[in-house]
Protein backbone atom coordinates (compact mmCIF):
# COMPACT_ATOMS: atom_id res chain seq x y z
CA UNK A 1 0.00 0.00 0.00
CA UNK A 2 1.64 3.32 -0.98
CA UNK A 3 0.77 5.98 1.87
CA UNK A 4 -0.39 9.30 1.84
CA UNK A 5 0.71 11.53 3.94
CA UNK A 6 -1.94 14.55 4.56
CA UNK A 7 -2.62 17.58 7.49
CA UNK A 8 -5.66 17.64 8.51
CA UNK A 9 -6.64 21.87 10.04
CA UNK A 10 -9.63 21.05 12.68
CA UNK A 11 -12.00 23.39 14.26
CA UNK A 12 -13.43 22.07 17.36
CA UNK A 13 -15.12 23.88 20.81
CA UNK A 14 -13.84 22.54 23.45
CA UNK A 15 -16.58 22.56 25.75
CA UNK A 16 -16.96 19.01 25.84
CA UNK A 17 -13.83 17.60 25.38
CA UNK A 18 -11.37 16.33 28.03
CA UNK A 19 -9.05 18.45 25.72
CA UNK A 20 -6.80 16.99 22.40
CA UNK A 21 -5.09 14.39 23.97
CA UNK A 22 -6.07 10.56 23.91
CA UNK A 23 -7.07 9.28 27.36
CA UNK A 24 -8.80 6.28 28.40
CA UNK A 25 -12.82 6.83 29.43
CA UNK A 26 -12.21 10.97 28.55
CA UNK A 27 -13.88 12.01 25.17
CA UNK A 28 -11.13 13.65 23.49
CA UNK A 29 -10.60 15.37 19.99
CA UNK A 30 -7.87 13.16 18.81
CA UNK A 31 -9.63 10.24 20.30
CA UNK A 32 -12.74 11.20 18.65
CA UNK A 33 -10.81 11.76 15.72
CA UNK A 34 -9.18 8.66 15.64
CA UNK A 35 -12.31 6.42 16.06
CA UNK A 36 -13.52 8.15 13.03
CA UNK A 37 -10.64 7.91 10.96
CA UNK A 38 -10.08 4.01 12.16
CA UNK A 39 -13.88 3.41 10.89
CA UNK A 40 -13.39 4.94 7.42
CA UNK A 41 -10.05 3.72 6.98
CA UNK A 42 -9.98 0.20 8.38
CA UNK A 43 -6.91 -0.23 11.01
CA UNK A 44 -5.75 1.85 13.62
CA UNK A 45 -4.91 5.29 12.33
CA UNK A 46 -3.14 7.75 14.46
CA UNK A 47 -3.73 11.29 14.49
CA UNK A 48 -0.75 13.49 15.55
CA UNK A 49 -1.82 16.95 16.52
CA UNK A 50 0.65 20.07 16.77
CA UNK A 51 -0.35 21.30 20.05
CA UNK A 52 -1.85 19.33 23.24
CA UNK A 53 -4.98 21.77 23.95
CA UNK A 54 -6.17 22.00 27.44
CA UNK A 55 -9.69 20.95 28.39
CA UNK A 56 -12.14 23.48 27.46
CA UNK A 57 -9.90 24.94 24.92
CA UNK A 58 -10.84 25.70 21.20
CA UNK A 59 -8.97 25.34 17.85
CA UNK A 60 -10.07 27.45 14.64
CA UNK A 61 -6.37 25.72 13.05
CA UNK A 62 -5.04 22.65 15.04
CA UNK A 63 -3.32 21.38 12.33
CA UNK A 64 -2.84 17.55 12.49
CA UNK A 65 -0.87 14.78 10.66
CA UNK A 66 -2.31 11.26 9.33
CA UNK A 67 -1.18 8.78 7.20
CA UNK A 68 -3.51 6.74 4.77
CA UNK A 69 -4.03 5.13 1.88
CA UNK A 70 -3.11 6.59 -1.60
CA UNK A 71 -7.10 5.94 -2.68
CA UNK A 72 -7.86 8.97 -0.62
CA UNK A 73 -7.27 11.88 -1.81
CA UNK A 74 -7.33 14.68 0.56
CA UNK A 75 -10.66 16.41 -0.24
CA UNK A 76 -12.22 12.67 -0.15
CA UNK A 77 -10.67 12.43 3.08
CA UNK A 78 -12.24 15.55 4.33
CA UNK A 79 -15.65 15.08 3.01
CA UNK A 80 -16.08 12.05 4.65
CA UNK A 81 -14.56 12.88 8.20
CA UNK A 82 -17.16 15.71 7.77
CA UNK A 83 -19.65 13.62 7.49
CA UNK A 84 -19.15 11.40 10.50
CA UNK A 85 -17.40 13.42 12.98
CA UNK A 86 -19.50 14.84 15.89
CA UNK A 87 -20.92 18.34 15.44
CA UNK A 88 -18.05 20.19 17.76
CA UNK A 89 -15.48 18.70 15.04
CA UNK A 90 -15.03 20.61 11.43
CA UNK A 91 -12.02 19.77 9.30
CA UNK A 92 -11.85 23.09 7.37
CA UNK A 93 -9.10 21.68 4.71
CA UNK A 94 -6.80 19.04 4.38
CA UNK A 95 -3.46 19.17 2.68
CA UNK A 96 -0.96 16.30 0.85
CA UNK A 97 2.62 16.72 2.31
CA UNK A 98 5.77 15.41 1.77
CA UNK A 99 6.60 11.59 3.65
CA UNK A 100 8.75 13.60 6.38
CA UNK A 101 5.95 16.13 7.56
CA UNK A 102 5.56 15.58 11.39
CA UNK A 103 2.58 17.71 12.52
CA UNK A 104 4.69 18.53 16.00
CA UNK A 105 8.19 18.93 15.04
CA UNK A 106 7.91 20.50 11.81
CA UNK A 107 6.08 23.12 12.49
CA UNK A 108 7.70 26.71 12.39
CA UNK A 109 5.41 28.42 14.80
CA UNK A 110 2.10 28.03 16.94
CA UNK A 111 -0.35 31.05 16.78
CA UNK A 112 -2.74 31.31 19.67
CA UNK A 113 -5.92 34.17 20.65
CA UNK A 114 -7.44 34.32 24.17
CA UNK A 115 -10.77 36.92 24.61
CA UNK A 116 -11.34 39.16 27.04
CA UNK A 117 -15.09 40.28 27.31
CA UNK A 118 -15.00 43.53 28.94
CA UNK A 119 -18.40 44.66 28.63
CA UNK A 120 -20.89 42.87 30.64
CA UNK A 121 -22.44 41.57 28.08
CA UNK A 122 -19.58 39.53 27.87
CA UNK A 123 -21.87 37.31 30.18
CA UNK A 124 -24.61 36.90 27.35
CA UNK A 125 -24.44 32.90 26.34
CA UNK A 126 -23.42 33.88 23.16
CA UNK A 127 -20.20 35.38 24.32
CA UNK A 128 -19.48 32.98 27.91
CA UNK A 129 -18.46 29.90 26.12
CA UNK A 130 -15.49 31.66 23.84
CA UNK A 131 -14.53 34.31 26.12
CA UNK A 132 -13.44 35.37 29.77
CA UNK A 133 -16.29 37.06 31.04
CA UNK A 134 -14.14 39.51 32.77
CA UNK A 135 -17.07 42.36 32.33
CA UNK A 136 -15.02 44.83 33.56
CA UNK A 137 -12.37 47.68 31.84
CA UNK A 138 -8.74 47.05 31.23
CA UNK A 139 -6.22 49.94 30.79
CA UNK A 140 -4.90 49.37 27.52
CA UNK A 141 -1.62 51.49 27.91
CA UNK A 142 -0.30 49.43 30.74
CA UNK A 143 -1.47 46.15 28.85
CA UNK A 144 0.78 46.95 25.68
CA UNK A 145 3.29 48.13 27.94
CA UNK A 146 3.30 44.87 30.26
CA UNK A 147 2.81 42.89 27.02
CA UNK A 148 6.21 44.28 24.95
CA UNK A 149 8.94 42.56 26.65
CA UNK A 150 7.53 39.35 25.83
CA UNK A 151 8.90 39.15 22.17
CA UNK A 152 11.77 37.61 21.75
CA UNK A 153 13.50 34.62 23.16
CA UNK A 154 13.20 33.95 27.11
CA UNK A 155 12.86 31.53 29.57
CA UNK A 156 9.18 31.17 30.31
CA UNK A 157 9.47 28.91 33.65
CA UNK A 158 8.00 31.67 35.34
CA UNK A 159 4.55 30.64 32.85
CA UNK A 160 5.04 27.37 33.80
CA UNK A 161 3.09 24.68 35.40
CA UNK A 162 4.21 24.27 38.91
CA UNK A 163 6.40 21.19 39.76
CA UNK A 164 7.79 21.18 35.90
CA UNK A 165 11.16 20.78 36.54
CA UNK A 166 13.40 23.65 36.67
CA UNK A 167 16.00 22.86 33.50
CA UNK A 168 15.91 26.18 31.54
CA UNK A 169 16.18 25.34 28.38
CA UNK A 170 12.97 23.05 28.41
CA UNK A 171 11.10 26.49 28.98
CA UNK A 172 12.97 28.95 26.22
CA UNK A 173 10.24 30.14 24.02
CA UNK A 174 11.24 32.37 21.16
CA UNK A 175 7.90 34.72 20.65
CA UNK A 176 7.70 36.37 17.57
CA UNK A 177 4.81 38.64 18.36
CA UNK A 178 2.53 39.38 20.98
CA UNK A 179 -0.35 42.12 21.04
CA UNK A 180 -3.69 43.34 22.07
CA UNK A 181 -6.30 44.26 19.55
CA UNK A 182 -10.19 45.94 20.35
CA UNK A 183 -12.50 44.41 19.13
CA UNK A 184 -16.46 45.00 20.28
CA UNK A 185 -17.04 44.12 23.41
CA UNK A 186 -13.55 43.66 24.58
CA UNK A 187 -10.19 42.92 23.54
CA UNK A 188 -8.07 39.91 21.60
CA UNK A 189 -4.53 38.69 22.89
CA UNK A 190 -2.59 37.32 19.80
CA UNK A 191 0.71 35.50 20.51
CA UNK A 192 2.64 33.78 18.30
CA UNK A 193 6.10 31.61 19.19
CA UNK A 194 8.02 28.45 17.82
CA UNK A 195 6.46 27.02 20.71
CA UNK A 196 4.32 27.21 23.91
CA UNK A 197 4.60 25.69 27.21
CA UNK A 198 1.64 23.87 29.01
CA UNK A 199 -1.06 26.50 30.04
CA UNK A 200 1.26 29.34 29.27
CA UNK A 201 -0.78 31.59 27.22
CA UNK A 202 -3.03 31.42 30.03
CA UNK A 203 -0.82 32.36 32.69
CA UNK A 204 0.51 35.41 30.42
CA UNK A 205 -2.83 36.51 30.42
CA UNK A 206 -4.18 35.91 33.69
CA UNK A 207 -0.75 38.22 34.83
CA UNK A 208 -1.05 40.63 31.68
CA UNK A 209 -4.83 41.44 33.07
CA UNK A 210 -3.88 41.97 36.56
CA UNK A 211 -1.10 44.28 35.74
CA UNK A 212 -3.73 46.13 33.51
CA UNK A 213 -6.39 46.13 36.52
CA UNK A 214 -3.96 47.53 38.94
CA UNK A 215 -3.49 44.34 40.79
CA UNK A 216 -0.07 44.17 40.12
CA UNK A 217 2.84 46.18 40.00
CA UNK A 218 3.40 47.44 36.40
CA UNK A 219 6.73 45.31 35.45
CA UNK A 220 5.77 42.26 36.50
CA UNK A 221 6.36 40.51 32.67
CA UNK A 222 9.49 41.99 33.37
CA UNK A 223 10.49 39.96 36.35
CA UNK A 224 9.06 37.53 35.85
CA UNK A 225 10.84 36.38 32.58
CA UNK A 226 14.43 36.69 34.38
CA UNK A 227 12.89 34.37 37.35
CA UNK A 228 13.98 30.72 37.52
CA UNK A 229 10.82 29.49 39.22
CA UNK A 230 7.15 29.24 38.68
CA UNK A 231 6.01 30.66 42.02
CA UNK A 232 5.16 34.18 41.46
CA UNK A 233 2.67 33.95 38.00
CA UNK A 234 -0.85 35.21 38.52
CA UNK A 235 -3.57 32.66 38.36
CA UNK A 236 -3.84 30.96 34.83
CA UNK A 237 -7.32 32.94 32.39
CA UNK A 238 -9.92 30.54 31.83
CA UNK A 239 -9.25 27.35 29.22
CA UNK A 240 -13.01 28.66 27.10
CA UNK A 241 -11.22 31.76 26.23
CA UNK A 242 -8.68 30.77 24.63
CA UNK A 243 -8.53 29.20 20.86
CA UNK A 244 -5.47 27.89 18.87
CA UNK A 245 -5.52 29.90 15.55
CA UNK A 246 -3.16 28.92 13.03
CA UNK A 247 0.25 26.38 12.91
CA UNK A 248 2.70 27.60 10.36
CA UNK A 249 5.18 24.57 8.38
CA UNK A 250 7.78 25.26 5.76
CA UNK A 251 5.99 25.77 2.62
CA UNK A 252 8.36 23.00 1.11
CA UNK A 253 6.58 20.49 3.31
CA UNK A 254 3.41 20.76 0.95
CA UNK A 255 3.16 18.78 -2.10
CA UNK A 256 1.44 21.13 -4.94
CA UNK A 257 -1.77 19.27 -6.35
CA UNK A 258 -1.16 17.12 -9.21
CA UNK B 1 -47.72 44.01 49.59
CA UNK B 2 -47.01 47.33 47.04
CA UNK B 3 -46.14 45.80 43.60
CA UNK B 4 -43.31 46.41 41.07
CA UNK B 5 -43.74 45.59 37.39
CA UNK B 6 -40.63 45.06 35.98
CA UNK B 7 -39.28 44.35 31.91
CA UNK B 8 -36.84 41.96 32.18
CA UNK B 9 -34.59 41.63 28.80
CA UNK B 10 -33.43 38.20 27.97
CA UNK B 11 -31.12 36.38 26.36
CA UNK B 12 -31.10 32.92 25.61
CA UNK B 13 -29.42 30.48 23.48
CA UNK B 14 -32.32 27.77 22.34
CA UNK B 15 -30.36 24.79 22.26
CA UNK B 16 -31.08 23.30 24.87
CA UNK B 17 -34.80 24.83 25.04
CA UNK B 18 -37.95 23.73 24.31
CA UNK B 19 -38.59 27.24 23.02
CA UNK B 20 -39.97 29.86 25.39
CA UNK B 21 -43.47 28.78 26.71
CA UNK B 22 -43.65 26.58 29.53
CA UNK B 23 -44.67 22.85 29.55
CA UNK B 24 -44.78 20.19 31.29
CA UNK B 25 -41.81 17.72 31.28
CA UNK B 26 -39.77 20.11 29.08
CA UNK B 27 -36.85 22.21 29.39
CA UNK B 28 -38.32 25.81 28.52
CA UNK B 29 -36.96 29.43 29.19
CA UNK B 30 -40.50 30.92 31.03
CA UNK B 31 -39.93 27.22 33.02
CA UNK B 32 -36.70 27.71 34.36
CA UNK B 33 -37.20 31.87 34.70
CA UNK B 34 -40.53 31.01 36.65
CA UNK B 35 -38.79 28.61 38.61
CA UNK B 36 -35.87 30.81 39.81
CA UNK B 37 -38.17 33.99 40.05
CA UNK B 38 -40.27 31.60 42.46
CA UNK B 39 -37.25 30.57 44.85
CA UNK B 40 -36.38 34.02 45.08
CA UNK B 41 -39.43 35.55 45.35
CA UNK B 42 -41.17 33.22 47.41
CA UNK B 43 -44.42 31.75 45.89
CA UNK B 44 -45.50 31.06 42.21
CA UNK B 45 -44.55 34.30 39.74
CA UNK B 46 -45.20 34.11 36.32
CA UNK B 47 -43.43 35.32 33.63
CA UNK B 48 -45.06 36.77 30.76
CA UNK B 49 -42.90 36.67 27.42
CA UNK B 50 -43.81 39.35 24.54
CA UNK B 51 -43.14 36.40 22.04
CA UNK B 52 -43.03 32.70 22.24
CA UNK B 53 -40.09 31.28 20.16
CA UNK B 54 -40.17 27.76 18.99
CA UNK B 55 -37.10 25.15 20.17
CA UNK B 56 -33.92 26.00 19.31
CA UNK B 57 -34.61 29.55 18.35
CA UNK B 58 -32.52 32.19 20.32
CA UNK B 59 -33.02 35.53 21.95
CA UNK B 60 -31.12 38.27 22.77
CA UNK B 61 -33.97 40.47 23.45
CA UNK B 62 -36.77 38.46 24.51
CA UNK B 63 -39.04 40.95 26.77
CA UNK B 64 -40.77 39.77 30.05
CA UNK B 65 -43.27 41.34 32.62
CA UNK B 66 -43.17 40.01 36.34
CA UNK B 67 -44.84 41.27 38.85
CA UNK B 68 -42.94 41.30 42.25
CA UNK B 69 -42.93 42.70 45.74
CA UNK B 70 -41.70 46.35 45.91
CA UNK B 71 -38.72 45.14 47.48
CA UNK B 72 -37.03 44.28 45.26
CA UNK B 73 -35.79 47.17 42.67
CA UNK B 74 -35.44 45.97 39.18
CA UNK B 75 -31.57 46.24 39.51
CA UNK B 76 -31.66 44.01 42.55
CA UNK B 77 -33.86 41.29 40.53
CA UNK B 78 -31.65 41.39 37.50
CA UNK B 79 -28.82 40.62 39.47
CA UNK B 80 -30.01 37.78 41.89
CA UNK B 81 -31.97 36.32 38.54
CA UNK B 82 -28.36 36.13 37.19
CA UNK B 83 -26.85 34.52 40.02
CA UNK B 84 -29.25 31.95 39.49
CA UNK B 85 -30.05 31.38 36.00
CA UNK B 86 -28.71 28.58 34.33
CA UNK B 87 -25.83 29.57 31.80
CA UNK B 88 -27.82 29.55 28.73
CA UNK B 89 -30.20 32.10 30.26
CA UNK B 90 -29.29 36.13 30.41
CA UNK B 91 -31.11 39.16 32.11
CA UNK B 92 -29.67 41.80 30.56
CA UNK B 93 -31.41 44.40 31.66
CA UNK B 94 -34.76 45.38 34.18
CA UNK B 95 -36.85 48.25 34.06
CA UNK B 96 -39.37 49.62 36.03
CA UNK B 97 -42.70 49.46 34.01
CA UNK B 98 -45.99 51.44 35.10
CA UNK B 99 -48.71 48.78 36.35
CA UNK B 100 -50.15 48.86 33.29
CA UNK B 101 -47.15 47.37 31.01
CA UNK B 102 -48.44 44.41 29.32
CA UNK B 103 -45.14 42.24 28.13
CA UNK B 104 -47.46 40.72 24.88
CA UNK B 105 -49.88 43.65 24.07
CA UNK B 106 -48.36 46.79 25.10
CA UNK B 107 -45.91 45.81 22.29
CA UNK B 108 -45.68 48.04 19.44
CA UNK B 109 -43.33 46.25 17.58
CA UNK B 110 -40.72 43.04 17.92
CA UNK B 111 -37.92 42.70 15.30
CA UNK B 112 -36.12 39.47 14.87
CA UNK B 113 -32.33 38.65 12.65
CA UNK B 114 -32.20 35.60 10.77
CA UNK B 115 -28.39 34.23 10.22
CA UNK B 116 -27.57 32.60 6.52
CA UNK B 117 -24.13 31.19 6.28
CA UNK B 118 -23.03 31.24 2.73
CA UNK B 119 -19.21 30.47 3.05
CA UNK B 120 -18.12 26.65 3.73
CA UNK B 121 -16.94 27.96 7.03
CA UNK B 122 -20.55 28.27 8.55
CA UNK B 123 -20.28 24.34 9.60
CA UNK B 124 -17.58 25.45 12.13
CA UNK B 125 -18.63 24.28 15.21
CA UNK B 126 -18.03 28.26 15.83
CA UNK B 127 -20.94 29.32 14.07
CA UNK B 128 -23.15 25.86 13.04
CA UNK B 129 -25.87 26.85 16.25
CA UNK B 130 -26.31 30.20 15.56
CA UNK B 131 -27.16 30.25 12.19
CA UNK B 132 -28.05 28.14 8.76
CA UNK B 133 -24.87 26.72 6.96
CA UNK B 134 -26.17 27.21 3.65
CA UNK B 135 -22.23 27.28 2.50
CA UNK B 136 -23.56 28.29 -0.94
CA UNK B 137 -23.38 32.11 -2.52
CA UNK B 138 -26.59 33.64 -2.91
CA UNK B 139 -27.90 36.31 -5.47
CA UNK B 140 -28.32 39.17 -3.38
CA UNK B 141 -29.99 41.15 -6.23
CA UNK B 142 -32.41 38.30 -6.42
CA UNK B 143 -33.21 38.52 -2.41
CA UNK B 144 -33.46 42.20 -1.98
CA UNK B 145 -35.93 42.48 -5.39
CA UNK B 146 -38.13 39.28 -3.60
CA UNK B 147 -38.25 41.24 0.39
CA UNK B 148 -39.27 44.70 -1.01
CA UNK B 149 -42.50 43.84 -1.38
CA UNK B 150 -42.87 42.16 2.42
CA UNK B 151 -43.12 45.86 3.64
CA UNK B 152 -46.50 47.04 4.52
CA UNK B 153 -49.79 45.72 5.67
CA UNK B 154 -50.74 42.09 4.74
CA UNK B 155 -51.99 38.73 5.23
CA UNK B 156 -49.53 36.78 5.87
CA UNK B 157 -51.74 33.03 5.60
CA UNK B 158 -49.11 31.71 3.48
CA UNK B 159 -46.85 31.74 5.44
CA UNK B 160 -48.15 30.45 8.99
CA UNK B 161 -48.01 26.56 10.09
CA UNK B 162 -50.64 24.20 8.30
CA UNK B 163 -53.83 23.84 9.87
CA UNK B 164 -54.08 27.59 10.97
CA UNK B 165 -57.38 28.30 10.99
CA UNK B 166 -58.11 30.04 7.28
CA UNK B 167 -59.63 33.69 8.84
CA UNK B 168 -57.79 36.21 6.94
CA UNK B 169 -57.99 38.90 9.76
CA UNK B 170 -55.59 36.49 12.31
CA UNK B 171 -53.10 36.79 9.55
CA UNK B 172 -52.45 40.54 9.27
CA UNK B 173 -49.25 41.90 10.05
CA UNK B 174 -47.94 45.49 9.42
CA UNK B 175 -44.07 44.75 8.46
CA UNK B 176 -42.18 47.90 8.96
CA UNK B 177 -38.71 47.05 7.49
CA UNK B 178 -37.24 43.87 6.17
CA UNK B 179 -33.61 44.09 5.01
CA UNK B 180 -30.64 41.96 4.25
CA UNK B 181 -27.19 42.98 5.43
CA UNK B 182 -23.78 41.81 4.72
CA UNK B 183 -21.64 40.08 7.38
CA UNK B 184 -18.02 37.90 7.01
CA UNK B 185 -19.54 34.99 5.84
CA UNK B 186 -23.02 35.67 4.99
CA UNK B 187 -25.77 37.38 5.63
CA UNK B 188 -28.46 38.65 8.21
CA UNK B 189 -31.67 39.11 7.43
CA UNK B 190 -33.58 41.44 9.81
CA UNK B 191 -37.25 42.19 10.17
CA UNK B 192 -39.54 44.66 12.13
CA UNK B 193 -43.68 43.78 12.46
CA UNK B 194 -46.02 44.72 14.75
CA UNK B 195 -46.42 40.76 15.30
CA UNK B 196 -45.07 37.81 14.03
CA UNK B 197 -47.16 34.41 13.16
CA UNK B 198 -46.09 31.25 14.44
CA UNK B 199 -43.04 29.87 12.39
CA UNK B 200 -43.45 33.35 9.87
CA UNK B 201 -39.73 34.42 9.80
CA UNK B 202 -38.56 30.66 9.30
CA UNK B 203 -41.16 30.80 6.30
CA UNK B 204 -40.41 33.66 4.77
CA UNK B 205 -36.12 33.05 4.82
CA UNK B 206 -36.55 29.46 3.49
CA UNK B 207 -38.89 30.70 0.97
CA UNK B 208 -36.66 34.09 0.41
CA UNK B 209 -33.72 31.57 -0.11
CA UNK B 210 -35.16 29.38 -2.24
CA UNK B 211 -35.69 32.50 -4.84
CA UNK B 212 -32.16 33.81 -4.21
CA UNK B 213 -31.32 29.74 -5.61
CA UNK B 214 -33.14 30.20 -8.09
CA UNK B 215 -35.18 27.33 -7.18
CA UNK B 216 -37.88 29.53 -7.19
CA UNK B 217 -39.49 31.83 -9.83
CA UNK B 218 -38.89 35.65 -9.04
CA UNK B 219 -42.06 36.72 -7.97
CA UNK B 220 -43.23 33.89 -5.45
CA UNK B 221 -43.33 36.44 -2.11
CA UNK B 222 -45.64 38.63 -4.49
CA UNK B 223 -47.93 36.09 -5.30
CA UNK B 224 -48.05 34.42 -1.51
CA UNK B 225 -49.11 37.57 -0.05
CA UNK B 226 -52.00 37.16 -2.18
CA UNK B 227 -52.87 33.85 -1.50
CA UNK B 228 -55.11 32.72 0.80
CA UNK B 229 -53.86 29.01 1.72
CA UNK B 230 -50.90 27.85 3.26
CA UNK B 231 -49.74 25.09 0.89
CA UNK B 232 -47.51 26.85 -1.50
CA UNK B 233 -44.70 28.19 0.87
CA UNK B 234 -41.13 26.82 0.98
CA UNK B 235 -39.72 24.50 4.07
CA UNK B 236 -39.20 26.61 6.80
CA UNK B 237 -35.27 28.15 7.82
CA UNK B 238 -33.32 25.74 10.45
CA UNK B 239 -35.04 27.02 14.00
CA UNK B 240 -31.22 27.79 15.43
CA UNK B 241 -30.18 30.85 12.75
CA UNK B 242 -32.84 33.13 14.22
CA UNK B 243 -32.74 35.43 17.49
CA UNK B 244 -35.39 37.73 18.44
CA UNK B 245 -33.72 41.02 19.08
CA UNK B 246 -35.81 43.71 20.40
CA UNK B 247 -39.31 44.30 21.47
CA UNK B 248 -40.33 48.07 21.32
CA UNK B 249 -42.96 49.42 23.78
CA UNK B 250 -44.27 52.91 24.47
CA UNK B 251 -41.72 55.13 26.20
CA UNK B 252 -44.30 56.86 27.86
CA UNK B 253 -44.87 52.55 29.80
CA UNK B 254 -40.96 53.18 31.14
CA UNK B 255 -40.98 54.72 34.24
CA UNK B 256 -38.58 56.94 35.35
CA UNK B 257 -36.08 55.86 37.91
CA UNK B 258 -35.80 57.64 41.40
Amino acid sequence: MTVRTVQLVLHYDGAAFSGWQRQPNERTVQGELERVLTRLVGGHVAALGAGRTDAGVHARGQAVGVRVSERWSAANLRRALNALLPRDIWVSAAFDMRPEFHARYSALSRRYSYYVGTDEEARSPFRRHTEWPFARALDRALLDHATAPLVGDHCFVAFAVRGTAPDRDDHRCIVRSANWRDRVGGLVFEIEANRFLHHMVRFLVGTLVEVASGKREEDAIHRLLTASANDEVSPPAPAHGLFLDHVTYPPELYLQNE
